[in-house]
């Protein structure tokens, strides 16, 4: 990490932010999909929501918990547990100077792997889909993880 | 982002850093919001946790699921799915050597957004008011990715 | 923040990047330990992971709530809420050049108080334990914060 100052401007650093920022909107079009499903499905968590649909007196009905619903919302969740991780220590993996080669392959994999978890968890794929897609983003980040760690290790 | 080392030493990466520092203060003062309604609903998730207000017997009854600790709980993974993206993409944003009123602008309306959003959230507020709150916090992120994208692309 | 760029590859900045590191994988382990209970109390949250353990017909029973499995998914979520900041505020905190030793005890404490309301929490021991970790991890955040804010404020 010598020379990390220099890093900053390098085409990994490049393809970091790309990839980063692309995963991260990834997990925020999770809340269009939980809005779409509360919509379609007329199944909210707050009274105050239900209005969006409807203003009669039964609106208290429309107060209840979808399994749709709960599983897009699973889905971001796991999103946030695993995208977290990724672009915490992917930065601090960009900033060892990787090759750029080796550092792209890991972008790509990880960012792969969650569009096809989200894929498999919304449409119900039958397993192991989800779990190896899980898997596999999740070794990738344990990838990185060493990198910085053998790299960068001062305790 | 050819010039993205001095850029940190910037006032954008000084306002960044104000603002997602102020935002991420904002988004722990839930957990104290929760506290304060598990205790004053008496209402728990753990057992052990029922000793801090009683000690007798029916402790297992403060074991329960109360609305107004949920809707803060709401508020607060809301939080997480949309603060966590503004700090990422806000983050390199900086590094991409915005002006700094127009980066100013993207980070004010953010952080006023995510206030007005929890107080329309714990205070069931009529929508729309939270859900144009929630969108214009998502507008300004996605504006910020954009420019990312767009000047730092590098699949 | 003046001489910032040179902070970058400064042993401070090491240090966040081992602790930092170390506190997000620690925290991606709560997903093992999730699918761990959730394989031993045979207790899940989709049909389709049912079959991992059983290909019978009465899977639907499988699909519930587990106090143990929730337990640690509480735990999982509470470490979200309190690393994420960690990372985000020790990350700017890294940045504006504070003493290596003042630093590494913040980071220190800060960890360790994670590891310990982990074991507190899915041991369920008796309060005030993971209150009090809890609480020294928010404490060490809020430390950083107000360095933060005091040395690079900019509205």
């Amino acid at each position: 990490m010598a020379e990390v100052v220099h890093m900053i401007d390098s085409e990994v650093f490049l393809a970091f932010s790309t990839y980063a920022t692309i995963v991260v909107l990834k997990m925020m079009l999770m809340s269009f999909l939980t809005s779409y499903f509360r919509l379609t499905k007329q199944a909210f968590s707050n009274l105050e929501d239900t209005t969006l649909v409807k203003t009669t007196e039964d609106r208290k009905r429309l107060v209840r918990v979808d399994p749709d619903v709960e599983r897009v919302r699973r889905c971001h969740l796991n999103d946030l547990e695993n995208i977290v991780p990724f672009v915490v220590i992917g930065l601090l993996y960009a900033l060892t100077g990787p090759d750029l080669s080796t550092a792209l392959l890991h972008f790509r994999v990880f960012v792969g792997s969650r569009f096809v978890h989200t894929v498999a968890y919304v449409m119900a794929l039958p397993q192991p889909t989800r779990g190896l897609t899980f898997g596999v983003g999740l070794f990738t980040t344990f990838s990185m993880a060493y990198r910085v760690l053998t790299t960068a290790l001062f305790l």
